[in-house]
């Protein structure tokens, strides 16, 4: 391990300055999120290389990233409120803001203008202009008493200028649009659910799913329906009747879609739920070896990668879902954090935090194609994600 | 007309070289086929600008184009035969052959080392290497007598380094498996319909549906499946039992996968199809203007955009899909030829050959956001189509 790094450090100690290496796209690059150091480093996946790593981005714990529409801007959202544009094609931070105390990702309009961040502490969402990270507008969210506000939670873009988030606290899911950056119009929906903690927005972005964490279903929002109100839906998804610990909060997002099918992890329990997409009934369930974490759809939809909480996260299981079977059981290292597919889900890139390395694997074959050195790797985030609604 | 042309003219000779302006991404650029001039306009879609003109490429009637999984690289498809690699970047021809007498479009491999053509004479698909043109694979199709052989069309990628294409002549669909491309693996399935004359892949890579010319119908393989047969579907989808002149051949293309429904352009008559996706059975119409050439949706699914074959060639009509009605209808110009919706379709290119222009609507307010000179442009292919499966 320590002979890989070094060789690691010695490449970037010899790769040559964008200058001398001469024009190159980005549709093939993408950032890998190391936690404890806060850095990045910046990968490529044709060659399946890293190209540089870039420091001092923060507590990059929980960290996530959106892309500009170019592809050359990364917006890294800090757990510590940090706000960071990193420029790809150079390799560096191109602007950075610390713009709340406590954070919990973000997302970027469809064209590219507007990033916006959900923020715990001061709770509410917070947008930026993508060029200058300049303040666009602030949207407060419910006062909690003391001074403290709800947490905001599975803030998605949709279509347009606008996004949909969550409030943890209050239980509340709300609507911005900002058609008219210099007037917010707000949507408010209270008494949605019991502590929604996360959400997914489907590919067409009209559907805007959060999980509770606080009861046991769902709640669902048609985006495409002005008239429309969050209903509640999949009683049993959540903790159930009798809940069980739960050893890391399962994540939505918009990979879960599959065809058909959105496939959630359960909270708690050792299985995959399949959801039909039409009827936001459940179909089925897939027993699979721990508690899930993410169930990432490949972007055809034929499989669906899993990985898991401790102590069950050594391990990731493949599923198969014409059949709802797992195919394959994998060990890419200690402690797998995440997985990202290539845009058409050739290859997929899974990270083993304590591991220190990347795996990248053939998805039709299972073969491990790259192994990639990194400083405890967690979120891996590709800049195909730019192009996609609600990511 | 010719004012705005000399202004285009002069910001090309003004416009710095790559060097001067420095690095750029790439997910926001794409091209403009000139058919008449065997030229290409470079274009990006943030400031929605023309970056420069490439010329030399040859007969550029019924062109198109793919994309490296780079972004930076685009490969079009000439009438005649060549097959040119562009380089986006430096806005200069990187590589190009002439590599048959009459083509008619290709496809690209998911992980995009491979490019493979549809040509008509002599019939069959030639496979080369995306880096360098190097012949790959040639895979001759059926022999007609007189050393000619049937014309390809529909040619199209799907997962890994899988194809899918049409003998028009022949009435066959093949599949090409070149996971090992010095063993090229055929399958052909004969007397699947009569002239077989375009076809789609589903966004999942699964279904591959060919129009056809000679019968009342369609045909429908399941890639997935290798069990599967074609298999005839949709009675009622072709010219009809009384075939009305077809001033145009309508396109079929991955674009037209709507959510639940794929939107199929009528032959000859002045209807768009509604099928459904899950049983492949029509479930409604919607009347249009004319006789439709393409019928797009927008990303999301929630509009299909489709423009008509002379003499009513000057419109563009928009359907809403939910509720299956024709919300606007648009006059972009002369001859309005192709249209392609920016990756998260807050916008739409539509070109109007006759006019010497393209036209970029805003898709939710229908506003003109700019336009565009161009040389009598045909097809516009933006990088993000780098990113999707089938197209």
């Amino acid at each position: 391990m320590k002979v890989a790094f070094l060789l690691l450090v010695l490449a970037f100690a010899f790769a040559p300055a964008h200058g001398a290496e001469g024009p190159r796209g980005t549709g093939d690059l993408g950032l890998v999120v190391e936690r404890a150091t806060g850095s990045v480093l910046i990968v490529e996946t044709t060659g399946n290389t890293a190209l540089k790593r870039v420091e001092g981005l923060g507590d990059l714990s929980h960290a996530s990233a959106v892309f500009g529409r170019d592809g050359r801007f990364a917006y890294v959202f800090g757990r510590d409120g940090g706000l960071t544009k990193l420029d790809l094609l150079e390799g560096r931070i191109d602007r950075r803001v610390v713009q709340a105390g406590n954070s919990i990702g973000g997302a970027i309009s469809a064209d590219g203008s507007l990033v916006a961040v959900a923020n715990y502490e001061p709770g509410g969402v917070r947008v930026f202009d993508a060029d200058t990270l300049d303040p666009i507008a602030d949207i407060p969210s419910t006062e909690l008493g003391d001074g403290k506000r709800a947490r905001v939670v599975g803030l998605e873009d949709t279509t347009g200028d606008r996004f949909t988030f969550s409030l943890y606290d209050t239980g509340e899911v709300w609507t911005l649009d900002l058609a008219d950056p210099a007037k917010p119009v707000v949507r408010r929906f209270e008494g949605v659910g019991d502590q929604p903690y996360d959400a997914l927005v489907t590919p067409d972005g009209r559907w805007y799913l959060a999980g509770l964490f606080g009861e046991d279903g769902a709640v669902l929002l048609d985006l495409w329906d002005p008239k429309a109100a969050p209903r509640r839906i999949l009683d049993g998804y959540g903790r159930g009747e009798a809940p069980l610990p739960v050893y890391k909060m399962p994540h939505l997002e918009g990979w879960a879609v599959a065809g058909d099918l959105v496939v959630l992890p359960a909270i708690g329990r050792h299985e995959v739920l399949l959801v039909d997409r039409r009827t936001w009934q459940e179909v089925g369930r897939v027993r699979v070896h721990g508690q899930p974490v993410f169930a990432v759809a490949r972007p055809d939809g034929r499989q669906v990668w899993v990985n898991f909480a401790h102590p069950d996260n050594d391990v990731v299981q493949v599923i198969d879902l014409p059949t709802r079977s797992i195919v394959r059981t994998l060990e890419p290292g200690k402690a797998v954090l995440h997985l990202e597919f290539t845009p058409r889900g050739e290859e997929v890139w899974v990270s083993a935090r304590d591991s220190n390395r990347v795996t990248v694997y053939d998805t039709e074959t299972f073969e491990t194609v790259a192994e990639i050195p990194a400083e405890a790797p967690s979120g891996i985030f590709l800049t195909a994600r730019a192009n996609r609604i609600g990511f």
